[in-house]
């Protein structure tokens, strides 16, 4: 059985490339997704379809574009793994965790400790919080490959 | 016909009592509900329940009764209103609109011009992106009650 | 029991008028509900907001507006009419009646015979196609009250 | 990772034809699906069946036929593409849209600028509107494959 | 707690008035519905609108004209009760206890004892299976009002 | 893209091999799925599982172990054909179709002529009524391969 | 607005009239519903159909009647109470928990202290474990009441 | 056409072992799948994320992992076996039939005959009962592959 893992956060550390080659290692059965994560891309995602007036609709645009990967990304995952890094106000992060609790599907948070408390509310419906990627690589080894 | 209005967000100004009075107002036949805004009494939710050994888990504890409240409360709502502020990392905010756009629930952002790119995933998802708490009483006026 | 029936398209006839007062004449227990029908209050719904630079993202900025009402209304339907006149795109009700279908929710079209071949798949999963107000009036009769 | 597009809407010119051979030039991982687009076997569906009494029920039986393959594909689609030419009434595009809206399958509208305003409820509910196949084609782009 | 019990089937005999008579007598808070049961009505349900060209499509129109009130009585409904008689077909009753399986809604049989092996796979997926209207009402009355 | 069809309905004539070997001529790329059709196997289907005091219980109890089968087959299905023969009174097989226009599951029905109107609620469901098997490979051909 | 709470599990204490009268005295908006408590009326709810030839089948009779109850009660339920006393084996309250979680329904468990280890499972979908009657009533209150 | 079986519940006794050697006697075409059933690895699931200050925040910590395994496998599972010993309180094994119930999953129980009482309401929505492996092999085989 193989195992789909949507990664979804902070774009600014090799978080995910630890996850990916941890999980390489251990070849772990699992096909990672993510939106995509160049920042200059992502924002420039609608701009060849014209029409972006102001600074709110350039963003609504392309905004709508990557939405068209996320949403269908999310929904074939198996298991989400939420980032939330040091900097950044990363509400996208937090509005995937929202999405995935809302179509249960499991999913683990990473971060610091000195951000558990503005992420209760995210952390209430995660399986589980893990402050390292080589936890997260724990967890999908367990959950994928364990007897 | 009358209609239920989340209200998800901020707490330290009085967006909520200005929407629900201009609503008044007009006559609205809409019901507003919401989160307990009481920060301490948020906060302390599951305290009477014993076993917080640690930040994290007395955070768990109380995020999770709470979301007995805010789950019900917005899978019963029509129309859902997310409010970000100038501060803090809101993410529970974030969260119920991506538990919105899930459930297909459409919803109303509220906040200020400045953090419109950090916003840009959750207003993509949005109906509409208001400014001020009369823009939001303009659209209810208009959704329940034009003809 | 009382039933809703969402009325759906044309607005330059008074097939509305006429179905609900047929239904009044016959104390249907019935509660009618539409989009705002005052076709330049329906194009400028999201004009208060702002945000306004091109006909495109006019336009867009108030059908978001307009779809928050028709969402919930057309979910909460138990019937919707659906209605072609002889002029215009309509492509609003046709979309509509697509909603419906994915929906379940059971519909009659109300088209003359002139545009039978247009609106074959409209049709296709539609519960009857009637021609006059009348027809529909019948069936919502012989639907919510034949013993 | 594999995706698929449901193609929808206008069969007069070759804008599927222009996609497809995008796509393939570019080698995204994408099967194109669609409705049969031979116009005359499509009204023809039903007529092997026998009982087409009238113009009514001849195209009632062909759509219902054709119905079976169009629910199908759209329902197994990651993402449409629904296209609005410059003639005909194409009212089951615009169904399909609604179709799509209603289930929660990311679309794309392919249309020239001088149908914006009859098409404002189809595209509040797209993630994209594009004017030509090859913005189309980048979308898909960089929905399937950019990093 | 009020309740709504859907009665499918037979039309031949009184079961309908016995159960409802039967859970009058005890003022079960019951809301009974049912489709027309007046045969002639009922065949004839669509032929207000025109085009009945052949016994197939007569049938079809009007069907398809009851199909409305059916499907939105059973989902509505919380138990639905399915009646085969000694005569007919009863094949509506049949494709009712199937739909009512596939929403999960829990239902009743309520027929003899010499069909019992033709309703086999109708009544695997059925709550209880009784052979008078006195049994249906006790069933009723034991779920909506013992203590 | 491959297909999944059901075969529900009368076990007494070679309709299902007719159908079968009709696409395999074809080429269809279609996987015909049934109910064990052996008559004998499927009434003993629960038998060695013990406990069957009764004809109710062994038949409740072989029913239920085939519905293991029925329901995922027909959960699985893109389409289904619903056969009804001449005799007997396969309550089943409009249990089926119930249960696949609950679903949502397009289905085509088989049949001859003299059974239309008793069948009339279960077309009304139907995508296309057929009197031969070839009437029925013809609409798996043009569903699956035409262009 | 008014709650439904379902009250599941053990049936020899009196947690169930603890909790109801705990919320009578707050006067919380709260309906409570809860299966048949009486032992022997449970297990006598199918005894009136006939037909019980073994305790298997008796038990599965019975079992089927009072989940036509129960099946209803927890789907309207927004809230529902799991109690595990100190006896027994209490596999329904179990049961009902699992079906809690996969409908999404939050839910609080009341059990001691000794029996955390077993009820890790159950627990570890529920948002609350409560040891107390009391500790129940004030989840409720804070939930349905506090501002 | 192949089959997924999840194996839930007792971890004391081989039957595991037994089922999936009798399947692959027959070479039936399903793939097993099962929590993780090394008992002291799965109370010690969420250990190495640190933050276990009692029995039962470890236990839910871990309980919360296990659940990201149980939860997809469940969810993709054609089939579950239900599998109660004669010892402990196995509540995650009704926990998970209760779930497998509201997901419309079947599943067969296995247990011995004198702890038919407690189970009568997990046994209520089974579709069948099996008291050996062997009876369970069968059914698998019954289902996967007989003609």
């Amino acid at each position: 059985m193989s195992w789909t893992v949507y990664l979804s956060g902070e774009i600014h550390t090799d978080w995910r490339e630890q996850i990916i080659a941890g999980a390489a290692k251990l070849q772990l059965p699992i096909t990672f997704t993510s939106a995509v994560t160049d920042h200059d891309s992502s924002d420039a995602a609608g701009d060849h379809l014209g029409e972006t007036p102001s600074n709110f609709w350039r963003d609504h645009q392309s905004a709508k574009v990557n939405a068209i990967r996320i949403k269908n990304l999310i929904e074939q995952a198996d298991i989400a793994v939420i980032r939330f890094g040091d900097k950044y106000k990363q509400w996208n992060a937090a509005f995937d965790a929202g999405y995935c609790a809302a179509l249960g599907t499991p999913y683990i948070t990473l971060h610091s400790e000195d951000i558990i408390h503005p992420l209760k509310e995210v952390n209430a419906a995660a399986q589980a919080w893990a402050q390292t990627p080589e936890q997260v690589v724990e967890i999908l080894r367990y959950t994928t490959s364990a007897e």
